[in-house]
């Protein structure tokens, strides 16, 4: 068994401890005879393991009282969907900002259930710039406001959390949920794919304040509806029982690592380094206005595009995977989730190098 | 590692020479340093193993050219609302027949989205028989017409598929899909969550015809919309990658087992032993009418129900689990899916014998 460093932007690397402990609980858990996967999702044994990743999640995040966790199915695309379903009840109108492809497809599904106000829109600066906050175009009325502080495939991040008249605020954080500490209370909802620092593909994380459950519009689908989900503690229906475990396992990798705190930093040494690498090159190149440029998922272009195959293939024989950059913006593209350790940023760095020396 | 019997009605059992299989790769698939958990959906790894998955299951049903197999997540709660916000686009209307818990819950939730016309009800009977088919109130004209061949909780079957005029027919098929061959042709559209016979909980199969997918609903959620799912291959967004993986680490063990009529006599074995146990003692029950008695769930009450805790204890120690019944039903329950090997049913019937002789 080798494992290799994985940059994938998502599904991305998990904790090597993670996929092992998981492996190693797969056939039989804790000697009850059978795999997670197999039991009931009502059963003492899986209430327990529930119980247990969302108490981790609530210490790690310091999740106010007021908040649900939810665990459920769809991924954030189906978010997209039950953001404007559940919230657009009041006025039916949402302020969304606009910060690359992930907010654009948000705005375009909100679109279907209401109006929706862009306050400020980063497509004309290819999403590598934003106007600042003071010349945001707010609604008078709205009733919430959606960003995207982080997109996955621009490498765009807000690293302030931006104070906005049109509360309650609404995060995707598929990105960077568990990356950093967070101040959940600034939020009204908070929403995650898992399949970047969580868990695998399948799970999607919503941290839901209590207030805002009772403005569902009539046609949201059951398995959409936070008021339901939340009154079920997540078992409405069937939950994804599987990929609940991991992120549980993943939840205590996290408390036995320091905590996001701890992750905070390490992350920020890994972007770092990679953006050093890209800067100090006459090689490499970052688009992002460097105020805007995302811890999580750093894409760069080679001054020679034509050698993008060779920089991958080479990449790839030192162990170096899932480097491509995302189709919409070619290139490459290192994710630096918190399961990507720093000797992972190490060995791109010095491979980077080397290649500029050999073809640069 | 000492693997037990586990009869839960879902998540259920899954074959031990799969999770064996899951288990090897788990932190490594096939030498590419990394688990399938972490691979991108669009890698050529995992489309690899994803058309390999949708090519068996085609086979195992064989499945005809026009039907569209789908790989999604959310359940078969939300195939419960996916089904009107797709196909009720032209009548408003649909045709539904009330055979149990998971049938009410259909018909509960398309209410929502249109008018439902009850062909006929279970429920005065207890969901323990129905009216014959001669006796159904079809309507004029509905956009398709929806039932249960198989409810989970109340172990009520129709073995047959039944002859309707308000095509096309729709069909949950969560507990019974892939336990036996079956004429996919007769139906519309087809659902099933993984749970029982197929994978893990979180991924659900939708097989649809083509020329349903373009009737749906304005208000339909992007992540519910057959036509834009079926478009994008099932990779509109995120699908669960490794409950894919391991249904089709299941397929493959189905057809090294013999495919689906090996699999159909099996099943037909296992329950006939079972039902002839409960038949043949003065001490066990089962409510439901012969004909309609389901090959995948057999729920049984005891003469005596305050035996119903010491019942299962003594099932606990002798490796027999999770034979509790449905709370809305109580007694015992036990699920003969796929993976529950003959062996379970003889290890159950040998233990209801011995229990009845000590307290019978």
């Amino acid at each position: 068994m080798s494992r290799r460093y994985n940059f994938c932007a998502g599904p991305a690397a998990l904790p090597t401890e993670v996929l092992e402990q998981a492996q190693q609980d797969l056939l039989d858990w804790q000697g009850r005879g059978l795999s997670v996967m197999e039991m009931s999702h009502r059963s003492d044994e899986f209430q327990g393991i529930a119980r247990q990743a969302q108490e981790d999640l609530c210490e790690l995040l310091s999740i106010p009282d007021q908040y649900h966790c939810l665990f459920v199915q769809g991924g954030a695309t189906a978010q997209f969907s039950a953001v404007p379903l559940n919230l657009m009840g009041l006025t039916g109108k949402a302020d969304y900002l606009n910060t690359g492809l992930w907010s654009s497809k948000a705005i375009e599904e909100a679109r279907r259930f209401g109006e929706v106000n862009l306050v400020a829109d980063g497509q004309p600066a290819s999403y590598c710039s934003l106007a600042p906050i003071e010349q945001w175009r707010f609604s008078e009325a709205a009733d919430y406001f959606h960003y995207t502080p982080n997109e996955t495939i621009g490498g765009f991040e807000l690293n302030e959390i931006p104070e906005v008249p049109s509360a309650p605020l609404v995060a995707d954080m598929s990105s960077t949920l568990l990356s950093r500490p967070l101040d959940v209370s600034r939020f009204g909802l908070i929403y995650a794919g898992a399949q970047k620092n969580i868990g695998p593909a399948g799970l999607t994380l919503v941290l839901v304040r209590e207030d805002l459950l009772d403005r569902a519009l009539a046609v949201v689908p059951r398995t959409l509806h936070y008021r339901l989900i939340a009154d079920h503690h997540s078992m409405l229906n069937t939950p994804p029982t599987y990929g609940w475990y991991l992120a549980g396992l993943v939840f205590q990798w996290l408390k036995r690592e320091g905590g996001l705190g701890v992750m905070a930093e390490r992350n920020r040494r890994k972007a770092d380094k990679l953006y050093a690498a890209i800067d100090g090159s006459g090689f490499y190149a970052n688009p992002v206005e460097p105020q805007y440029r995302s811890r999580m998922n750093v894409p760069f272009t080679l001054a020679d595009g034509t050698l993008n195959d060779a920089f991958l293939e080479g990449a790839e024989e030192s162990g170096l995977l899932n480097l491509r950059g995302h189709r919409s913006v070619g290139g490459m593209r290192a994710s630096l989730y918190n399961a990507v350790p720093e000797a992972a940023v190490d060995a791109l760095v010095g491979y980077m190098n080397e290649f500029e020396r050999r073809y640069g």
